[in-house]
C-alpha cells in the first residue's frame, strides 16, 4: 500500500470532462479507443507507477546515477522503466499502428506520464526522451533509418536522447560548434561535445541513439546553418550487427535534485570514427528540433505540476495526522484543557494547502488543455480547424512550460513549511521534492526564454491573430460563467484581467514598433507571471463550470464533495492568486528603465 | 584570495552612514569605543572570515556533521569558530568588561556576525548559541552558576544551547512535558527528551551548557509552569572537576542544508542522575527565554540576509564572466557577426541580479536598524526613550526574522536562475546556497507564528501605540525624502502604502473586537508580505536619503558609482518589489473565508 501522490479522480475528472476527452477520441485516427479502454489504460498505468516507481523515489536520490570507468551507472528501475514500461506502451503510445505505436491521444499520454512524474520523476524522463527522439526519426529521418533504429527504442531496449547544449553555447544554439564532415557511404563525420545530455547513457540500454544538432562545413552561420543527425552510441554493420561508434561518455553531472536521472557529457568522435546519419535535410536541423519542442515544454511543465502533486499528497498527509497548538477561542486565547489541534484546522496550514491545491490542479488542467490542442491541430481534418488549435496551442505553451515549474516551486516551498522543521530534515520527502523541483525551469529553455518567446513573438504572432484567438476562447469560458450566480463574481475578475492584458500590451508593444526591443523585452517575465496567473484563472473558471454543472445535473461519476472542493480551491485561486496580477501590471506600465541601463556599477 | 561574499563597504555603510553607529557608541557603556576601533574590529573579522569560514563553506556541506558511536562529530572548523573566533570576541563581544565581554553595540555584533554567516552559514550558529546561552544565565542566574559556567563559554571551550523543542510538541511550548524534580542539594532532576537542538554536541567542545526547558512537578499547565535550568553536558562537582550529568546524544537529524551545523536530538535524565540548576525564579522559564528572543530573531534575519549576499555574489562573478547570446538591433534580430555578450548585459539578468541586491541590502539595513534599536533600548539613560525604542525594535522585529528568509529564498532563487543549467549542479555553489537558507524561515518561529506575533500582537500594543510610533518613524524618512527631488516620488509611493496598512488594519481589526480571531488572524501571512515590503522600502528610501545627502555633500567616504548604485538599487525596489502591495491588499480586503472553511473535504 503506497501513499498518495497523485488524485486519479481529479487526472480523470480534468481529461474525461473538464478536457472532454471524447471529443478526441471521436477523431478518425483514434478510433479504436473508448473511454472505457483509455480507463483500463491510465488504471495499469497507476498501479504500475504504484509498485515499480514510487516506491524507489527517495532510494533513487540517496543513490545518485553515477558515472565510473567511462561509464554511467543507474538504479536499476531505470530498466524496469524502459523495459516494462515499453511493454506496456509507454513509449510508443503517441506513435501510429504503422510504426509500432497504439495510435494514443497525447492527452492520455500526458495524464499517463503525469502520474509517473508525480510518482518518481526520476524515471519518466528516460521514456519520454525515447519517444521525442523517435518521433523526430519516423517525421523527419529516411525510412532506412527509421526501420533500422526505431522498432527497438520504441520497446525500451534501446534509450534515445537530444543532443543540443554545447559548453561555450547554452541556450545560445546559434553558437553551436558540433561538426559534421560529409563522407562517401552517406554519412557525416561528427566531432564535438555535448553537455547537459539527460539520459545519455546508462548499463540498461543496449544502445542509445542521439538526435545531435551539428553544422555542416561550409554551413551558413547561425541558427540557419544546423542541421540533425542521428548518432547512435553503437552503429549497425551492413550485417545488422551493433559496433561501437565513437561516442565517450565523459562524465555525469553532479545535481541538486533529480538525481536518479542522469545528465552526461558526451564526446563525438574522439577518434574520428563517430558516423552520423543525416536527418531530412541539410540546414533544417532546429527547424526539425523545434517541431518537436511543444510537446518537450509540455512535458516539461508536466513534470513541474505532478512533483507538485507528490509535494501536495506528502504535506497533507503530514497536516492530517501531526497534533500541534489549539484554535484560538472569542478571547484570543488558547484553552490549554482542549486537546491539541491537528494542524490542518489552523487556517495558516489551511492557506498554504490550498494554495498547493490550486497551483497543482489548475496546472494539471492547463498541461491537459495544451495537449488536446496539440491532439486537435494533429488531427482535425479540416485545415481551419488544424490552424486553429495550432495557434492556440503555440499561444498557451510558454505559459505550459513556466508556470507549472514557477508555481511548482513556490507551491513545495508551502508544501515543505507546513512540516515546519522536519521539512528540512531528509527523514521527510518534501526537502526532496523542493530540490528535484528547482530544475524545471531551466530544461527546455527558462523562464526568461519562455517569457520573451510569450511576449516578443506569441503576443505578436499574425499581427496578433494568435491572442485575438486565445481571448476569445477564453471570453467563451467568462460567458459560461457568467450564467452560473457562483460564478459570475470570478467570471467578472476575469473580465477585467483580460482588458488589463490589453492595456499591458497597448503600453508595451509602442517600445517594439519603435525598435526598441531591448524596453519592450526587459519585463517580459513579469507579463509571463501576470499572463500565467491569467491563464490559470481561465483554467479554474473552465473547471468551476464543470463542477458547477456536475453538481446541478446531479451527474455521479464523482461525489459532490469532489466537485465542491474544486470550487473552493477556484475560489481559493480567485481571492489569494489571481489578485497578485494587480502589482504586477503596475510593475510594467511603470516608466522605469533601471534594468536596462548600460552603466556597469549599477550593480556591483 | 577569495571570492566575494559580502561587500564590506556596504556593511560599514549601513553601519556607520546609515545607522550612525556613532549615536550608539555615544552611549556611556561604549564609551571605550570609537569609529575607527570599530572598524580595525570589522577588518579583522573579515579577514577572520576570508581564511577560516569562507574557504571551508563547500566542504562542510559535502562532510556534514554526523552521529557515530554516540556522539556528533563535525568539521574541525567548529573548532576554530570557537577557539579563534572565541579569542577575538566573537562570543564576548556584547558582554559588560566584568563579565569577560567587550561591551561591545549589538549593532556592531550584527556587522560582525553578518560578515560570518555571508562567508559561511555553518558555523557562527556555533559561537551565536553559545553567546546566547550565557546570556541567559549572566542575566537571569544565581552569582555561582554564572561563575561557574559562563567563562568558559565566553573564551569558546565550552558550547552553548537553547532546549525548548520536545518530540510532541512542536512550536506549541505549552505543550512541553520535560521534567523537573526539585532534590536536596539546590539541583532538579531532569528527566526528557529535546530535539531539533542545534549545536547540541560535538568534538570540539570539552562542555556544553544546555539552557533547558521543563516542568517542575506540580506546575501550572501551559506556558506558566515551565522553568529554566541550566543543564550541563558534563557537571561541575564541589572541586571544580567535571563529571558526566547524564546528557545523551540520541541522534543527529540529517537536512537538506545548513549540514555542517548539527542538529541534534537530546535524552535528559535516563538513568536518572541528570542534574539541572534552576534559572531564576520557578514558572518564569518561558518568560526569561522570550526577553533574548529579539536578539535571537535578530540572528535569523540576519543569517537569511547574508546567506543571500553570498548567493547574490556568486551570481555576479558568474554574470561578468560568462558569454552567451546577443543583444536585439533595432529589427528585434541579433547579429551574428558581433561577439556574445556577457550575461550581465541582458536586461532579464540584470533585473534578477538587482532583485537579489535589493533585498539583500534593504534587509541588512533593516537588521543593523533593529540592533540599533536594541542598543539604544538596552543603553539609553532616559526612560521614556528606552521604551520607544523598546517598543519600535518589537513592532519591527517579526519582519527582521522573516522578509530576510523568505525572500532570500526568493532572491537566491532567482540567482541560481542566472546560471541555468549549472545552477542546479554540484559542482556551483548557488544549490548550497539555496539549500542552506531554506531553514531560515523555520528557526525561531515560523513564517506563519511570526505573522500572527506580527498581526495578533504587535499591530496591537498598547492600543496600537506601538503601530502609530512606528508610523511616525517612517513618515520622518518619507518627509526628508520628499525635500529631494529625485526620491520625491518615492516618498509618496511609501506614504500611500501607509495609508493602505491602516485601510487594511481597519478592516482586519473589527474581527478580532467582535471575538473572531481566526477570522482576524487567517490572512496573518499575507499582511505580513504586504508589510515587510512597507518596511524594507522604508529602509531603501532611508539609505537612499542619505545616499543623496553623500552626493550633494561630495562625501568622500565611498566613491559617487557606490552611492549611485544604491539609489538603482532603491528604484529597482519601487518599481519592481514595493508594488506587489497592490495585490496583496486586494487578498486581504476581499470578504474570503475559504481558508477558515471546517469542511474537511475542501482539502483533498
Amino acid at each position: 500500500m503506497v501513499n498518495k501522490y497523485v488524485d486519479l479522480p481529479s487526472v480523470k475528472f480534468f481529461m474525461n470532462n473538464v478536457q472532454e476527452l471524447e471529443s478526441v477520441l471521436s477523431k478518425k485516427r483514434f478510433a479504436d479507443h473508448n473511454l472505457e479502454s483509455v480507463d483500463m489504460f491510465i488504471d495499469s498505468v497507476k498501479q504500475f507507477a504504484d509498485r515499480e516507481l514510487f516506491p524507489y523515489f527517495k532510494e533513487m536520490d540517496e543513490n545518485p546515477a553515477h558515472y565510473k570507468d567511462g561509464k554511467i551507472h543507474v538504479h536499476q528501475q531505470v530498466g524496469k522503466m524502459m523495459k516494462e514500461g515499453g511493454e506496456m506502451g509507454l513509449i510508443a503510445a503517441p506513435f501510429d499502428y504503422e510504426d509500432g505505436g497504439l495510435q494514443l491521444p497525447l492527452l492520455v499520454h500526458t495524464a499517463a506520464n503525469y502520474i509517473l512524474d508525480a510518482a518518481n520523476n526520476h524515471l519518466p524522463g528516460y521514456s519520454g526522451l525515447t519517444t521525442g527522439a523517435a518521433e523526430l526519426i519516423i517525421e523527419f529521418a529516411s525510412n532506412e533509418l527509421k526501420e533500422k533504429y526505431t522498432p527497438k527504442m520504441l520497446t525500451g531496449e534501446w534509450g534515445g536522447t537530444m543532443c543540443l547544449t554545447e559548453p561555450q553555447a547554452g541556450s545560445s544554439l546559434s553558437d553551436i560548434v558540433t561538426k559534421a564532415s560529409p563522407c562517401d557511404g552517406g554519412y557525416y563525420k561528427i566531432s564535438g561535445q555535448k553537455i547537459f545530455i539527460s539520459g545519455g547513457d546508462h548499463q540498461y540500454a543496449e544502445n542509445i541513439v542521439h538526435l545531435l544538432l551539428a553544422r555542416i562545413e561550409g554551413a551558413p552561420a547561425g541558427t540557419k546553418g544546423i542541421s540533425l543527425f542521428v548518432v547512435p552510441k553503437m552503429r549497425l554493420d551492413e550485417n545488422g550487427n551493433l559496433e561501437p561508434n565513437d561516442v565517450t561518455t565523459v562524465a555525469d553531472f553532479e545535481k541538486m535534485g533529480q538525481k536518479g536521472y542522469c545528465t552526461t557529457h558526451l564526446g563525438f568522435g574522439d577518434e574520428e570514427n563517430c558516423r552520423g546519419y543525416l536527418v531530412g535535410e541539410e540546414n533544417k536541423g532546429l527547424h526539425y528540433m523545434f517541431l518537436m519542442m511543444n510537446g518537450a515544454r509540455i512535458a516539461v511543465g508536466r513534470a513541474g505540476s505532478a512533483i507538485a502533486s507528490g509535494a501536495y499528497y506528502a504535506s497533507l498527509e503530514y497536516a492530517n495526522e501531526r497534533p500541534q497548538g489549539r484554535k484560538l477561542s472569542s478571547d484570543g486565547k488558547k484553552d490549554l484543557k482542549e486537546k491539541q489541534s491537528l494542524i490542518i484546522e489552523h487556517p495558516d496550514v489551511r492557506r498554504m494547502l490550498m494554495l498547493q491545491k490550486a497551483m497543482v490542479e489548475g496546472s494539471m488542467n492547463l498541461i491537459f488543455k495544451a495537449s488536446k490542442y496539440f491532439d486537435l491541430q494533429h488531427n482535425s481534418e479540416d485545415e481551419e480547424e488544424k490552424h486553429k488549435y495550432h495557434t492556440l496551442l503555440e499561444m498557451i505553451i510558454p505559459v505550459v512550460k513556466t508556470y507549472p515549474s514557477e508555481a511548482g516551486i513556490y507551491s513545495i516551498n508551502n508544501g515543505l513549511q507546513v512540516l515546519g522543521g522536519y521539512g528540512f530534515c531528509s527523514d521527510f520527502i518534501l526537502q526532496q521534492y523542493y530540490r528535484d523541483i528547482r530544475i524545471c525551469t531551466i530544461y527546455e529553455g527558462t523562464t526568461g526564454i519562455q517569457s520573451q518567446d510569450l511576449l516578443g513573438r506569441k503576443m505578436m504572432l499574425n499581427n496578433g491573430e494568435g491572442a485575438k484567438l486565445l481571448m476569445e476562447e477564453i471570453k467563451k469560458t467568462i460567458d459560461e460563467a457568467s450564467q452560473d450566480n457562483d460564478l459570475k463574481e470570478w467570471a467578472t475578475s476575469l473580465d477585467k484581467k483580460l482588458e488589463e492584458t490589453q492595456k499591458i500590451l497597448f503600453h508595451l508593444i509602442p517600445f517594439a514598433s519603435k525598435g526598441d526591443y531591448e524596453k519592450f523585452l526587459a519585463d517580459a517575465s513579469i507579463f509571463m507571471e501576470f499572463f500565467s496567473l491569467v491563464l490559470i484563472g481561465w483554467s479554474w473558471l473552465e473547471i468551476g463550470v464543470v463542477s458547477k454543472r456536475a453538481i446541478i445535473t446531479g451527474d455521479k461519476s464523482f461525489d459532490t464533495a469532489f466537485f465542491e472542493s474544486k470550487l473552493d480551491a477556484l475560489e481559493y485561486f480567485y481571492a489569494y492568486e489571481l489578485p497578485k496580477t494587480s502589482g504586477l501590471a503596475e510593475v510594467m506600465l511603470h516608466p522605469s528603465s533601471v534594468t536596462i541601463k548600460t552603466d556597469k556599477k549599477t550593480i556591483s
